[in-house]
């Protein structure tokens, strides 16, 4: 093993992106759903996927498995452990002191960012998902030309609590990135609110898309954006970031904005950091998609021509604790085979190495978030 | 040599989309426009494109000739032979059990299915062009307002020919698929059938392309789609298969619906195959142009989300019987460059290893188009 | 080393599209920003990216510094040396013999072509960018119904320079390319020209710029054209090639068109090269961005399904002379690991590797360009 990979190993991470887990235990029929943005079929089992081949291989041991155990004995000795002690478990291996934690979509009971962090002996922090924040304000019942005013204090309120370190927004899912660029009038809010306050459903209005997006700028706190695949409710040419372009252009100089997953557009998003200096992103949700065999080339993409400093971890683990674990094998395996290589050839320091791979596991996200941070070699 | 590609070696493929050949001599003004999906031009020969030199270096031997052998001495060589031999030389070596042809595109006179299907000593079955039904029955006559019952009865007539397993659309060429999604009324039918049926040409009418496509639904066979690059005629940014997720939420449940060739949206097509139960995908065409020396590179990126039951094997010979060997070769050692590395990095076990081989060469072809499989260890 | 890199390192490059550099001395804050399509940041050092990370390993040693050299050693070195002393010792081990200068673009004091060609011992050759030309003549003050005229007037003066090979547009820049792909009648241009002539500003309007791509048609010489990224102005879904396609399609058949960059799209750019004979590609730009490290990665792509007579070698270099070695360098490593590891596999014969090096390092531009060649071994 290089010396990359051993610094990366010896690494708290930084999961700047991540969300609960289901506290249940999970027979066959409710894990696999969980193992794939798409879904089990019959014949068609998520663990003849990469994700689940990487399940089997690399999560396996920890549950006292032989590596690369069948997917029923895997599930088995899940629901023998129970929950619990299979969260417990993949969190403690997962190397991760610090989780910003995603609390906006939980269909079902999920765990609290406070669960996971003790699971980790780390530190959790939350963020805001602002269409909830929009729904909710919704459900409480307002008029339309109070909408754009109780969005915005509903908003405010939810990232004063304490530990509230960023907000997200899911537009690509739900219209696209595709919008018109500029902050939209009080009259135009009110007029698109007068039309989806009382329709009801998600938040999928253009004109209050693109109210919310400026409402987070004016918030002051970085913003995460879903990019790139997800299920089977994105359309993936519109969940492009490059066209997000007029809007960076309209918000440089205001937040830091994170571009999540970015899968297949992840040299769009790269592109995207490289030129505009509040844009950041990671490759989280894909790398424990594609497994530890695969995150070597996809990280070679996205740091083709990108400074260093604007690439983060993320694991985006939602609902199986399998995620916390693999997604930061896959990040440590992949970046040290990335770097180790460039240093092998003669490509790159050892020293330089070394200091980014520190800084893409842990200081560019304690940068962004301006995280506390006393940990040995911190910035 | 590994066991993978031992295995994919002995394994009879299902080819499931391909075309006939030319049956007659060609010299090199008649066999290199064959070669590429661009063409001759002066100083630019398609022998020197990756396809060419993948021409040389494998098919050479198979007419008696070195590695490596010059254009002249090679199409020397192939004329000496006749065509008849060389047709039934490629066929023999291509391993392939099962060809699934596309009778739709014969500009001249070409293969027939049992031709193929004699000469490699396997079976054949047909696959009808429906762009090629729509415009046979303008040719016989036809009213506008009878223009959607005369296309439907026309294609049930032809799918209920003896051998016939799917259809396929061209859509991407004649539309692109930026297209509305829903089923057309019967009335917007017509109104489209008025303008098109008197001025002739091909179907490129948009309103009668998704009218096609949701005929194709009604059929209840599996659906080939052309995506991605092909000659000229594509508009590249418009044959990207995500331009389809609305129709594929709004045909979710009914017929399989396979995306062709892919490159270079092959990331967005193993995108909808993960997420959308009813599409598989494949890499044919781009395997034989990007040659053996790629094939691996192209295939890691098609497989990096997907499920091992969503890739299917093709060929897309057409023209040149080059091509059923040379796909073939390519994607065996692929195929086996991909998942063997990954027994050997112990990514993956070698048992999971031939199961998946032995999916995407036959396997998955077999349960999508629901052949008759009597081959050892078939399912 | 490889007998491929070995005639790559002795083959004087033809370098189809750069510009000058910036004849002063540079501190850092003049530096950095030169190295990046970015800028430089508060805590982002362009030094701490792939491009940064070649400099200090690959032009380090040129200025008598230790490989890796840090970034102030690496600066105070070089203002040691003062830029004269520096552009000529990066000339000289760039290894390029004719150097074809983009003149249009220059916000400060530039190296004429002359400058840059006498340090390197080669010969330059100029290349206009129309969107100059326009802009020029808008200064010089014109009648909105004299435009097209005088703008086609102007361009032709310029191309009737002594050295001028070729013409250049930034319409990627400005539209993007999903412009209406017909010529422009009189009318037409003269009812945008009496917008844009009393606006001002640059040349953005969709009517004058496709005027100007059609009138780059009428001059009969080749035709440069940014695609892909850049800096921040670009959008970068609007810089994709594949847009061009209808365009190219009406253009078939008069003046080579060469699409520069490309990154992401090489792929779309290479099958534009592929399927119509006038179009040439290169990934200049991106070469020295991705460093050698990732040369041959992108190069791979680049040419998948490529013919070799189709790509071309650029180095791009803009401001500081590093790239018109980084990029000759990255070149060559790249394009000689792809095509040696290729015949090291036996997929490829030694001497059909030489003859592809050889093309896309010097013949291809002199056979698009019509340069004078009379090096050793050319056409």
């Amino acid at each position: 093993m290089g010396a990359v990979r051993e610094a990366l190993d010896a690494l708290g991470l930084v999961d700047h992106h991540c969300h609960g887990t289901v506290s249940a235990d999970l027979d066959r029929a409710a894990f696999e759903p969980l193992l794939t943005e798409g879904d089990a079929w019959p014949g068609v089992s998520p663990f003849d996927s990469p994700v689940g081949v990487a399940v089997r291989r690399h999560c396996a041991p920890l549950l006292d498995l032989p590596r690369h155990a069948p997917a029923d004995e895997y599930l088995a000795r899940r629901l023998e452990l129970g929950w619990r002690e299979v969260h417990r478990r993949f969190l403690r291996a997962a190397g991760t002191d610090v989780f910003c934690v995603d609390t906006g979509y939980c269909p079902g009971r999920l765990t609290a960012p406070r669960e996971v962090a003790d699971a980790a002996g780390g530190s959790a922090h939350e963020v805001v998902r602002l269409e909830s924040v929009a729904e909710s304000v919704r459900e409480a019942g307002v008029e339309p030309d109070a909408y754009a005013d109780a969005f915005r204090a509903a908003a405010l309120d939810a990232v004063r609590r304490p530990g509230v370190v960023a907000v997200k927004s899911v537009a690509a899912y739900r219209t696209g990135f595709d919008l018109n660029p500029a902050r939209p009038s009080d009259a135009v809010v009110t007029g698109a609110a007068r039309h989806w306050l009382p329709a009801g459903g998600r938040l999928d209005d253009p004109v209050l898309v693109r109210h919310l997006l400026w409402t987070a700028v004016d918030l002051g706190l970085p913003l995460q954006l879903h990019t790139g695949f997800g299920d089977s409710d994105i359309r993936l040419h519109r969940a492009d970031p490059a066209l997000l372009t007029d809007w960076l252009h309209l918000t440089a100089g205001t937040i830091p904005v994170l571009l999540l997953h970015c899968w297949p557009h992840h040299r769009q998003a790269a592109y995207l950091a490289t030129v505009f200096e509040h844009v950041y992103f990671d490759v989280g949700l894909t790398l424990h998609h594609v497994g530890p065999a695969r995150a070597g080339a996809v990280l070679a993409e996205a740091l083709e021509i990108t400074p260093f400093r604007k690439l983060l971890y993320s694991s985006d683990a939602y609902g199986v604790a399998e995620f916390y674990h693999l997604g930061a094998l896959a990040f440590r395996q992949g970046l040290a085979e990335l770097l180790q290589g460039r240093v092998d050839a003669d490509e790159l320091s050892a020293r330089d190495a070394l200091r980014f791979a520190r800084w893409a596991g842990r200081d560019n996200a304690v940068r962004v978030y301006r995280l506390p941070d006393d940990s040995p070699g911190g910035e």
